[in-house]
Order: structure tokens, then C-alpha cells, then sequence
């Protein structure tokens, strides 16, 4: 028998950073008792995004933000749209390049993320 | 009980820019009186792509224009493939870095996009 | 009815590169004679990602690679995790900037790429 569920779930962040919610998620599926589906993920904002990513060393959230950050620089001149500050277009701009939105595979209860 | 249906939706465009559609997406949805399930727009395009994004002020898709137009610009010399223009290896590559691919949630007959 | 299906595809790469295994999936889904529906393609890796492009042209995928290489360098010296090597965080940000996630219409047993 085919089901569906939604659920809204909210991740505090303290400033721009990577913010794990793997156990979240993991959670939800085991509460519902999913066993075999899809899981959609998606972001209700345009300045933040989904990644799924390596997480063991804390070198490699410290890289991403250096690469985004040189390759879209708070404050660049060449932004127009600056009245909600200088981090405003370069946070749209991070998120097209990434995406709000995942579709991942469940098995056995569980999303069959790599290894 | 579940069903899905399948649309072709066109949309014509003037030249390099944002052109929304949402209003065609929440008119298809309410003609099938779909109230809960998942919503998937796939672009069948490789030099066009999907961007869910603040559309108020007028700056901001100037602001997007602005930023890729810097990060490949048409007429690289890096690129080979220009037989079909100068700026046919620059869309395909602002569609790799994008999406052609979106999966929203629909809920009480409307697409879940943020407030 | 509706059914739902699960399979592993393995993908040999020899070195950095695009590979194509568009005909493994019609395959599949000719095996498992699926006529409409959603293909999820979902890929367990952090440092390989999945893209929809023409394949025509040799020269496309060079102006891929050529593109990526300028926009992340191996060595790159902003990077500190290059523990696994100086390609590894570049690998780690093309993935990000392109995706590991695309939700395909099916419809009469086929993939609804474009023409």
C-alpha cells in the first residue's frame, strides 16, 4: 500500500555554516514506519540550500565557505539588490548554484545515502 | 487513492532572462484538483534551467545576469564548441550549474515555496 | 497500479570525465516495463555528479572540463583538506555545484529528455 506523510522541520543556524540534519530526518522515516519510497527534500528559502556532503573532517565545511566566498563576495559591486545588505544577492546567488531540493531513495527505512 | 498526471508546458521567451511561470504551475494543480503529493517540473533543455527565487525587486535577476555573465562569459576563449554561437557552451554550463530538475511538495492544493 | 522499483548501477569511470549511461537506464526501464511514473536517479557519491547534456560534439565535454578546472584548480590553496589528495575538495565543490539527485517524468516507457 502506497502512503505519503509531510512534515515541516526546522534547523536552527547560528550565521552562515553547514547544519547537519541527517539524525532529523533518519527520525522521521523510522517514526513513520517507511520502509521502501522516496524522500523529497525541500528548502522553503532562497538564501540557504541542501548539501549532502562528507562531513568527518572539519576542514571541508571550512573549504566550501572560502570557495563561495571567493567566487561570490559579499559586498561585489557588481550587485544592485543590496537593500537587505551586502550578503543578501551573494546568499540567492549561493543557493541557485546549489539547489533547495532533493530526491532520495529509501530502503529498509533507511535513505540510501553512500558510505 | 493515488493518481499522477503529465503536462507539457511552454513558455516563450525573448532572449537570456528570468521568465516565471509559477501562476501556470498553481492553475495546472488546481485543474486536477490535486491536493497532496509531489509536484516534479523537469526541463527538457540543456541551455535553460529552474530557479525558484524572490521575484519583487527588479534587481535581483539583473543582479543573477550580472553575476553569470561574469562567471562564463560568452565568447571564452577556453571554449571549443562555439559552432552554435558564443554563448551555446556558456548556457549549457549555466544549466549544469543550475537545474533542469525540481520536486515540490504539493499541500492542500498548492505548491509548499516559502512565504 | 502502482509499482515501485529499486536498482543499483555501477558506472566504471577511468579518471575524471563524463560518462554516459543513458541506455543502461531505458534498459531498466524497459525491463521492469514501466510506462509512466517517476525516475529517480540518486547517485551515492560526494566527489561524481549527474548531468543531463547534449553528447553530440566531442568538444563538449572538453569545455566541461576545461570550465570546472578554472573554476576549481587542483591545489588550490585555499584548500585545507588535501589530505585525500589535491583533486578531493575540487571534486567535493564541482559535486556541489552541480547534483547527485534528478527526478525524470517517464511516460510510454521512456525518459522524457529532450529532443
Amino acid at each position: 500500500m502506497f502512503r505519503q506523510s509531510f512534515h515541516e522541520l526546522s534547523v536552527s543556524t547560528r550565521g552562515r555554516g553547514l547544519y547537519e540534519f541527517t539524525d532529523d530526518v533518519e527520525k522521521w522515516i523510522a517514526q513513520n514506519k517507511f520502509r521502501e519510497g522516496l524522500l523529497t527534500i525541500f528548502l522553503q528559502h532562497t538564501s540557504a540550500s541542501l548539501l549532502i556532503q562528507e562531513n568527518a573532517s572539519p576542514d571541508v565545511p571550512r573549504d566550501f565557505e572560502r570557495f563561495f566566498e571567493r567566487l561570490v563576495p559579499d559586498g561585489d559591486e557588481i550587485f544592485e539588490h543590496t537593500l537587505e545588505g551586502d550578503d543578501d544577492m551573494p546568499a540567492h546567488i549561493r543557493t541557485a548554484l546549489t539547489t533547495v531540493n532533493l530526491g532520495i531513495p529509501v530502503r529498509n527505512g533507511a535513505m540510501t545515502l553512500g558510505a
